[in-house]
């Protein structure tokens, strides 16, 4: 499979980049300054000209999403738009935009996370961009035409970033091996519409 | 109580406005264009205004949210946007900025929906902004001080809104009284943080 993963250069998107070459899946590795393809996800022009790059591909995965973190009280319209552009946005269009360039039976994997059930303080922003997300998911499925797929994979937080586990007390930490597994079901399995729990 | 009534003017704002008025509730209508204050929910300049001319008030109820509907072919990043002015950050931006103006154990109700979780075609739109309110309302209810209450109500297609049951099929249409119960518990309740489906 021809797989492009944004926002590789990640924690998420190392792991599952290194555990996909392995199977010989060419993975074209998306990132806002490094990778094979630049991408900004903030901007649709930018994310246009990652398609035209890489051309047609089987499969997308996203695990890129800024959002704003901080203080209740600093939250505004304004320090919102960070997830609205980010998160939400930037991965809604690269579903948009994308259904342009995939290969008919394709599939999208966005990410989101368990904050849309479980907020935490100072993630209120990302409790309300995946819960967007989310939504997406769901309504695109039975929108998207040629059999392409869509799901969400939410984990909580993740096992290889122990510097956010202050902020998520109580949630049990996803490891990369589920986390890998909830992409496997997107990516290799049938399912679509789903909110990947794994 | 003081209830501001966002929306006031729309079916559920006449009906709701009706009924609490006959329990002797002090109703602030306020509209796009008409009502006791006007209010463009997609300018924060404007809502905060409105909170101005309001005074402190015990609770707020928005009935209001714009959002794109047509052909899935016509939703892009420009198209998205009116959802996330309207219905997503219009409704955020009231909880935002009204919290500097709501009376200590004040509540704010917002408005969902079933496309949250039930997706029909043309509605991507409002199942994504559903969702970005509703894991809102509940990272909002953790971080909301002075005991401010923030639910949202998620009917499925209004009963007194028959235009709209085409698009709906399978959803057994929400009762004005089922509704009027979901704003009930919401106000004169104790939850926060819920989705209440009436």
């Amino acid at each position: 499979m021809k797989i492009i993963i944004v926002g590789a250069s990640g924690t998420m998107g190392q792991y599952l980049t290194t555990i996909l070459e392995k199977e010989n899946h060419k993975i074209i590795k998306a990132n806002r300054s490094s990778g094979d393809i630049q991408v900004d996800i903030t901007s649709p022009e930018s994310i246009e000209k990652m398609f035209k790059q890489a051309g047609k591909f089987d499969a997308l995965i996203s695990t890129a999403g800024p959002t704003f973190v901080g203080p209740w009280k600093n939250l505004s319209d304004q320090t919102f738009r960070t997830g609205i552009q980010g998160k939400m946005m930037g991965q809604i269009n690269l579903v948009l935009i994308g259904q342009q360039y995939i290969l008919p039976k394709g599939s999208f994997t966005l990410i989101t996370g368990a904050l849309t059930h479980e907020p935490q303080r100072y993630f209120a922003n990302a409790s309300a961009v995946n819960g967007a997300v989310e939504g997406f998911v769901r309504a695109a499925a039975i929108e998207l035409e040629n059999g392409i797929r869509i799901n969400a994979v939410s984990p909580t937080v993740i096992e290889d970033s122990p510097q956010y586990f202050s902020h998520f007390p109580g949630e049990i930490p996803t490891t990369m091996k589920q986390l890998e597994f909830g992409f496997r079901k997107s990516l290799f399995g049938t399912v679509t519409g789903q909110i990947i729990i794994p």
